[in-house]
């Protein structure tokens, strides 16, 4: 192993994000030492079984000592209770870090606990898929994905320079904001996208006059790219939701807004309304595809399911 | 070839559906002759340089004579006008179809202009990409999705079962119900999740303190996703949205009362009400890939995009 960019490692929390990091650090060779903590023996267990670190612990006080990195991937909610457990352990100069989707909540309820001699900069890889877990990670997660960092302002240069790198040996693209400023733009490009999600399935779980089933049988126009997004961790978006309250409420504002003149415009058969905004979405997606973030393949380049056998064709 | 299923088809309309349509006659010799019709010039002669028919002729009239069946690939605000160009010119016994998204307004405008000897068999492959133009056009695009069919009564059994045998030699399976449930079915699981997948990509585009830029940068957790069901044709979706006004709107009345609830849950901080949600969201999620309509692959098996150069890592 050539020289690598942390000594050790401590990574608290082992799902998605988690078990992919921890890939990305084996597979990559950067860091000599990754403990690994996680609340539930049998997560831990799993972990282990995958090889995924080179210690593990249920305590992540322990987990974090000596640690010349910590990276906190849990429910945001839980942030809090973790660095209270951990401050006192941390090693002078140790990076702090987290993977959390909110990140002013999470600075406000971790930076009481943690020492001045710290650095503490908050980290988001804007990636995932609707799985979790430590089986859900995989090396490619990051690649070509953007991480935001939103250190606070007593971080050392070196500290920031350093987790960049990190992110870019993972294949990531890094970028410098505010915590605030960070929490809108994710509440549009992410938050608000899944509450009209979970949203919409939502109303179609609870209709009279279409059958579950029917949902189900059809939803191949629209509805189940969908139920993809409102298939993600309970859990960790529930805290989302919580964590950033005031950005989502005042972007869900402007939707509901927008919703309203566009049910107008149905209703009164202004055609040349929606014509107007369809078009302006298409170019949208165009420029999304063509910065990289997106296949341009049809229906994301999916393949077809394969059959199923108890509704053939003729029922 | 055996004894093809129809001795001569007519295709008004060539675009994503209608030339999915005609690769699937021609790979599989569902027909001796194909006679394609389109408005544009232009397009016609692209449908001949794919060669996606045996005779070309702008005027409908003219492609449906002989044809023992009509099938109308068109913009639903388009069917009336073309099933009275086309009227006169109609075998006596045809069977007319079309793909329209919506069944109960296509139903009302191509009618009247029918004569009693065809056979009306109005019809929707629940199959698309979010690509348009002869060029769209693939042999898998039906393939495991289903057709439903919404026969007038006047129709005759035969004519039912032969257009029925068609969509299930294209690899469809073959629904039938009314065109009024059709409507309702469609406006839930498609009609209103584009409407709002249009919704929230105009909302991202019109703020003022997140640019375009970065919401274009940021896209890769759930709004990509939306983008591209809102990079859908814009004047196919005007139609669906003008023609099944009654149900889009009593879905959408649903969709924005579950979300007024779902941000008064947010706003008092009702973590249990959103895990709760969010959970049955999940489950409606497995149902779908369990029916085999949805793949199970993580991000829908999307590869990651390629690296673009414009903007690397650092910038």
């Amino acid at each position: 192993m050539s020289e690598p960019l942390f000594e050790k490692i401590a990574l608290i929390g082992i799902g998605l994000i988690g078990s992919s990091i921890a890939i990305n650090i084996r597979e990559r060779g950067l860091a000599r030492h990754v403990a690994i903590s996680t609340r539930s023996e049998a997560t831990l267990k799993r972990a282990e079984e995958l090889r995924l670190g080179t210690s593990y612990a249920l305590d992540p006080a322990e987990a974090v000592r000596d640690a010349d990195l910590v990276i906190l991937s849990v429910p945001v909610g839980a942030s809090g209770a973790v660095a209270k457990a951990i401050a006192l352990a941390l090693k002078p100069g140790a990076v702090v870090s987290d993977v959390g989707s909110v990140k002013g909540s999470v600075v406000a309820a971790m930076r009481p606990h943690l020492p001045d001699h710290v650095n503490f900069v908050p980290a988001h890889p804007i990636a995932g898929t609707e799985q979790s877990g430590p089986d859900a990670g995989f090396l490619e997660l990051f690649e070509n994905r953007w991480t935001i960092l939103t250190p606070v302002e007593s971080a050392s240069e070196k500290a920031v320079a350093d987790l960049a790198e990190l992110w870019r040996a993972c294949g990531a693209r890094v970028e410098t904001m505010t915590a605030e400023h960070h929490d809108l733009v994710l509440a549009i490009v992410s938050h608000v996208p899944h509450l009209i999600a979970y949203n919409i399935v939502g109303t179609a779980a609870d209709l009279e006059t279409v059958t579950q089933q029917e949902v189900i049988k059809f939803s191949a126009s629209g509805f189940r790219d969908f139920t993809r997004i409102a298939a993600s961790d309970p859990t960790m978006w529930r805290d989302i939701f919580l964590n950033n309250k005031d950005a989502v409420l005042e972007i869900l504002g402007r939707f509901s807004e927008d919703l309203a003149s566009l049910q107008r415009a149905i209703r009164w058969s202004d055609g040349d309304a929606l014509f107007d905004l369809f078009t302006r979405t298409r170019a949208i997606r165009r420029s999304i595809v063509e910065a990289g973030q997106d296949t341009a393949e049809p229906n994301f380049g999916r393949r077809p399911p394969r059959k199923d056998p108890w509704n053939e064709p003729g029922e």
